[in-house]
């Protein structure tokens, strides 16, 4: 039999000292960029920090039950809400989490959450999860499902990405079987490990490779190619999470194929051998937005330098967030 | 431009507002089966379930950037706390969670969460975080790693499931890569939708099988199987979570190979053609310890009752649970 050792004894706690210990734990970046959380569980927004709470019994705190998307805050308007929900939509079915509110709602919670912010720029994000109710495994314990918005100052990307490209490696973390590759739930550790490995390696980011072979995704954004004859190839979806930002950029990407910039779009497997000929390499994301990818694995891509397709294929995506009208919704500031 | 529907107006809470809320939103479990729960956040323990909540920030609740671990309450003992903290240690090794205490200390702060909880049978769960610090995917901006334990009932298995047994299904549900199948994280989306799928089929729960075809594991427990000439056969660990209590069953079933009872042990791969063959199928977890199942995708399993193996095998862990001194750490009560 094992003795304990003798140590000095752990506080049991007060509310007051817990509201104060929360208070205490609030750090810099909480203080500077949390600007409203919705909680359904709250019932209503907080802007400070210190109440930004969830309920540890919540099967998303300690199952991972949960999915979540996002949209961003432009000049006072919500840019592409639409097309992020409807994937939010599709990632709850798969993961079986019965959305709490209909569409309407959910749209105007986040609205709210964002005119409570009072933000005129600013990172959204919101998540859905089968709720709070213990600590079994299946969800048929949760008093019902649980949803919230949190209004924050996204990264900023330096303007070196641009200037000068990212560096890329081809990431040994495993990728997810495709079913759940599809599904944007909360399972990101091996996301988090592709990014971990990376900036071991001196590298911004790396590339899932799927059991074939062939391109997947980066940690959390996609990967695109222009071939050297000008073609932008894309990885087919049936592995990897549908973009949001890079279906809109496949869509816009039609100008310049109509502008002789561009000879195809080609969406459809793409070898790692092949990639590896391509004169661009691009990252798109609802963060990045489009930035070049200039080294992989050490070696140059393209002639190393930021091309021109991933400069035309920015601007296209930035003007859309400023002037894309069917793309954008106001917010009402309170 | 979509125009946003006017709906009634999300209240934004005061701090008085949380707490009220936080305090309604104490459900009959929580306020029945919660008994302690220990914050690194918090820096102590607390005992009111409406008390028991976690920065929205913390990666562990919106990356899945954590991992835990169990122990089991006995007749005021903690049962097998060495073994799972190895096994802690392994995931967060892992996982790249740095332990933000060294194990004598997580340990004792174990022990002392089980003092304060009061109870002398309980479930015993512990998670090990990257921490707080934003809503980025690389814990590069954590401010340092949490650690949570929580003191609640566990799930009684109904006497029926050793009595009557188990009805089991193939799960559809795809298996993590074999690297993330053997570290113990929080990003158990894939193992909640088993035990979903079983049930919507009107079983008890479901088995994952490997990419070639392999036995793998239940939603968070362990099978083994006993041959027609009395082998006691488990799959390799190499692909799936190395149990703790079929870790401890293997060992302690050497004594019925001594006696006659089982041929031989044999741990390796298990192909699902070759299991279906079983003379007694068994489920084993540290909750479950070992319970037959005598049903699986509709067929009996051996002759559909549970057979002498599996009852064996059960009365070595429960005495192992009352007796196994090595196995077994006092508690101190407050």
């Amino acid at each position: 039999m094992t003795q304990a050792t003798q140590m000095q004894s752990v506080p049991v706690l007060s509310q007051e000292d817990v509201v104060q210990k929360l208070r205490a734990a609030v750090h810099q970046a909480a203080a500077q960029q949390y600007f409203a959380m919705y909680s359904s569980i709250l019932g209503g927004i907080v802007t400070d920090p210190a109440l930004m709470i969830v309920p540890f019994d919540d099967h998303m705190v300690h199952r991972g039950h949960a999915v979540f998307d996002t949209a961003a805050i432009v000049n006072g308007m919500m840019y592409q809400l639409e097309s992020h929900l409807d994937r939010f939509e599709r990632s709850a079915s798969m993961a079986r989490i019965p959305l709490p509110f209909p569409r309407g709602q959910l749209r105007e919670i986040i609205l709210e959450t964002a005119g409570a912010s009072g933000k005129r720029d600013a990172a959204v994000r919101y998540w859905a999860s089968v709720g709070p109710g213990g600590f079994g495994l299946a969800p048929n314990e949760c008093v019902g499902s649980s949803f919230h918005v949190m209004i924050y100052a996204g990264a900023n990307t330096p303007a070196s990405a641009y200037n000068e490209g990212l560096k890329f490696i081809t990431s040994s973390i495993p990728i997810k079987p495709p079913y759940f590759a599809r599904c944007k739930s909360t399972n990101y550790l091996p996301n988090a490990m592709v990014v971990m490995e990376a900036k071991d390696k001196g590298a911004d980011n790396g590339i899932f490779i799927d059991a074939h072979g062939m391109i997947g995704e980066s940690s959390n954004m996609n990967v695109a190619f222009v071939t050297r004859d000008r073609v932008l190839r894309h990885p087919t979806f049936d592995a990897i999470l549908a973009g949001c930002t890079v279906t809109r950029m496949l869509e816009l990407a039609k100008t310049l194929v109509e502008k002789g910039q561009l000879k195809d779009i080609v969406v459809a497997d793409v070898p790692i051998e092949e990639a590896r000929q391509a004169a661009e390499m691009l990252l798109i994301g609802s963060s990045v937005h489009v930035a070049p990818i200039t080294q992989w694995d050490g070696q140059p891509v393209g002639d190393g330098k930021p091309g021109p397709i991933a400069k035309a294929l920015l601007e296209l995506i930035e003007k859309d967030m400023r002037e894309g009208r069917d793309q954008l919704i106001p917010i009402s500031y309170r």
